[in-house]
């Protein structure tokens, strides 16, 4: 990909820090009642463990770009945050994850009980948010919102599934990584789009930049997880294939190994030397091309979500921030 | 209590089947994905295990009784009766309940991710039910039903909470009571009173009948549980006792008892002979009139509900079923 006029994106970057101040100071400023302590208690700390705030900024960059001013998507950007964290307590609980952002999980600090009925407060605080906005644009964003939510769940579902499933293929990963990530990001430039004035087809042509970009940014996970710079990455490298995750990567090696490759990949699943594990394994991927191979899907999907912010009705100067946020969300390192 | 027009109890029975009959075919009728169907087949299940359908049918009476039709209520009907059975998978994880209306609870059929997970997909149904309604009365419903859906949380949490406190008073019993239960009843009166057309005041006053009545209803569960007649009552008479339960008959006990029977009282708490504990605990129960105590809070709130009702700007006659229907529940011996 080409990274267009890079001489602004320091300076985008910089207006990326307002929006996620402002949110930042929103949340911070979002009052709980105090009793019952521990329905309360765990909602202030996951909000306040931070994160990237990716979806709350997407939503107030999307309201920018039709309406000149972002604070009218405050309370769609604080509904997707206080979504996106409710997921993460009760997606925690279920894959048993001990931190988060490097702290400990909700679940772990308190109990089990705890963060089940805290997220389920969450999602109800998600809800309320949105019930703020006027009656005339709310069915259009509650209709969008379910149907996201709903989505969210599917692929939380289908990404345990895959955990036991031996029958996966590179369809239904793409479709799963796309219901449990990206049409959040989809969602929540949407529903920034509907409060900003946008018409139907750009408010859709945003969803769909959203929901490619989120797809493309999944790929680049994967491809990360095996192809990172040690130094630069927050985790380990090789995560991956030693948890024999079905990533794109081994899905791809699957469909593409001759026999022979094939049994050698499998009976690596079992290797439990883990050095030996991530060499042999990055060693096929290698002979099938598959980094390369990722890389392209990768990038037919950014393409696809440059294509739809293209096709927005808006001057392509105010398009630079989304620009630059894709630009760099894509050419990360880590 | 008095059972006014007793000779009609029979015929407002018989249309009690009716709605009930009515919200049963449409949950049969109600159509989900086939996949993943460990999201989906926990959906089903627990909404095909029946139960009373107490709250839709409140929804649809309470609809009737101002626009004389209840079909208008019939999307609040299945989102209450879903939010409520949502919140039944989520409480039987809390709970580690292993059986539900006599089945398996969810999370033991399947297991706990699963029960968490498909719990959250019907909490999200539950509001997409709602958003079929016309914009000029959405945003009533949804605050309603936000707000009730907050308190339900709220009252969950103050049940575990008074599990291990032993600072629990009589005015935060019912207070958790109220949230945990009342006022999902008093919302699917109110929502059905909404979408019936009713006036702002007529809508209130229905919420209260609700909440009054639903606060009466568990009062009385307190009460059969310890003096229910065992051939008539499903469960074990003095369950609450041998479990410490803190009941409003307890909690009545505790705040009235003299020192000597306090002691008495207390020490009973790690009796391990049940008929003994049961028995003895009675007996102080006998000492300070704690039956009729109770009896009589229940009648307190069940004449406010009473109250409500009559004010409500509506022919006497039509409010009938909602009276008989109120009766038949506190009459009952199980």
């Amino acid at each position: 990909m080409t990274m267009k006029k890079a001489e602004n994106i320091s300076e985008m970057l910089s207006r990326i820090e307002v929006y996620r101040n402002y949110i930042s100071n929103e949340i911070a400023n979002t009052q709980f009642p105090s009793t019952p302590s521990e329905l309360y208690e765990p909602v202030k700390y996951i909000l306040d463990l931070g994160g990237k705030r990716m979806r709350p900024i997407l939503s107030m960059m999307a309201c920018e770009l039709f309406s000149g001013d972002f604070e009218n998507a405050k309370n769609a950007a604080l509904s997707v945050e206080i979504f996106h964290n409710f997921t993460l307590i009760h997606d925690d609980i279920m894959d048993e994850a001990p931190l988060r952002r490097g702290k400990t999980t909700v679940h772990k600090k308190w109990n089990e009980r705890v963060g089940l009925l805290s997220g389920d407060r969450m999602m109800i605080e998600s809800y309320q948010k949105l019930v703020q906005y006027n009656p005339d644009i709310l069915p259009k964003i509650l209709k969008l919102y379910n149907i996201t939510a709903i989505e969210v769940c599917e692929g939380q579902q289908m990404d345990m599934d895959h955990e036991t499933r031996d029958d996966v293929d590179i369809e239904q990963y793409i479709t799963m990584i796309r219901k449990k990530t990206a049409v959040l990001l989809g969602c929540s430039l949407q529903l920034g789009a509907i409060v900003g004035g946008a018409s139907e087809k750009d408010a859709q042509d945003l969803y769909d930049f959203g929901t490619n970009l989120g797809i493309a940014f999944q790929l680049q996970d994967d491809i990360l997880d095996v192809y990172a710079d040690q130094s630069k990455f927050g985790k380990q490298v090789g995560g991956d294939i030693l948890a024999n995750k079905k990533t794109y990567l081994l899905l791809t090696a699957l469909e593409t190994a001759n026999g022979e490759q094939l049994a050698r990949l499998k009976s690596l699943f079992e290797e439990t030397d883990p050095e030996k594990k991530v060499r042999e394994v990055k060693a096929i991927y290698s002979e099938l091309n598959i980094q390369e191979k990722a890389q392209k899907q990768m990038e037919i999907f950014y393409r696809s979500a440059m294509e739809k912010l293209d096709s927005i009705q808006v001057d392509d100067a105010k398009k630079m921030p989304l620009r630059a946020l894709a630009n760099f969300l894509l050419s990360r390192e880590s």
